[in-house]
């Protein structure tokens, strides 16, 4: 490793977790530097804070600074191919390009509903004064449902979004599904009542890479425990 | 607050402790900056890495940087006397020369014997190829031990080392103490064997601002829980 690499940020943060997890399968060294601001009077209880899901991460590697937690994803898989899990981003052009229809569907089409959830069903119940709007989940859940429909019909040929591999297409969903499931009943649903979906989220969300960031979120209490 | 306070390092340090229980006690409003390095091939159980309690501190202020621990502390005291415990430096010229008179004598006397303990108490049996060395063991004993009869003295005398107030000497103690004391029956007995010195340790540790550091060691944890 010719530089070090460093993410910058909170691992509770859908974006860091999101880094984290494929810097973990691609069993990279790095750096994770993050800053916890220690407010006045904050008694003990009051003292872990509410950490934003929609925190930003911030990775550097060598003069290289990348913002997007999805094309860190990328440059990681393209500069370190021979590291860790070698197929997490396709070992061919035909393999790759079936990742990036599914991993471009999950940043253009299941991100927006599904950060949307995440505020409201995981997030908004502990904040004062802030309220769940019941419109709001009612839209995005359907937008959420959607989406699941598509991947339980893909889900019942494949046993991932792009084939028998588990790849960045599958890891990119991770973040936000962790927290809508764990968030209520309601959420938890959206993923269980699809068949090959539940199945689906079984399999990535028992990857030692996830299962590892969660212990770190753990750690770093988030929205809820 | 004219700039932000920041804290550079882990909890775990004790030279880190020492600063976050005098940020707390002052309740002042500050950054932790702390940089994980996650190694590869680190297997889930290997990952919780041992932390060194050696570890630096640096603090910085607006363009002002310190490195030691007691003169953090100092600087906290006297640049914000009005914040949070206004007694912890001392109200007047007669009373910090009682506080700065313990707190030279924990710096010149009681930190390296008893930085050595927790090392070979603490922090050795858990590393590898590493092995507790009885003579330093027993040569740095001797030395606390004298120490600690100096305080017992005192401490039946004075509620705290420097009167009946809790002050930066009494904590500048609890970092060394806690690792020594929560190390083995023989780190404890050192602190229990005597009367006055096992009661105040028992209040001292028992301090809000304490408290908040023992979480936030187990958070990232040190030599053991």
């Amino acid at each position: 490793m010719a530089a070090g690499l460093q993410v910058f940020g909170q691992p509770a943060s859908t974006d860091v977790a999101r880094v984290l997890t494929c810097l973990f399968e691609k069993n990279l060294e790095f750096e994770l530097v993050r800053t916890d601001t220690f407010k006045k009077s904050h008694k003990l209880p009051e003292f872990i804070k509410l950490r934003d899901p929609t925190g930003q991460v911030t990775f550097k590697h060598g003069d290289k600074t990348i913002v997007d937690s999805r094309a860190i994803c990328r440059y990681l898989c393209t500069q370190f191919p021979e590291d860790g899990n070698r197929k997490l981003y396709g070992m061919g052009a035909l393999e790759r390009a079936s990742i990036e229809q599914w991993l471009q569907a999950e940043a253009q089409s299941f991100d927006a509903p599904s950060s949307e959830l995440v505020f409201q069903l995981a997030f908004a119940p502990h904040l004062k004064d802030v309220y769940p709007d019941e419109r709001k989940i009612e839209e995005n859940e359907k937008k959420v449902q959607t989406m699941l429909g598509v991947y339980d019909e893909i889900l019942s040929k494949n046993r991932f979004l792009a084939g028998d591999e588990f790849t960045l297409a599958d890891l990119s969903h991770l973040p936000n599904s962790h927290y809508i499931i764990n968030s209520s009943e309601r959420g938890r649903k959206l993923f269980t009542s699809k068949k090959h979906v539940a199945k689906w989220y079984e399999a990535i969300s028992n990857r030692d890479s996830w299962k590892q960031v969660i212990k770190m979120q753990r750690e770093h209490p988030g929205t809820f425990e």
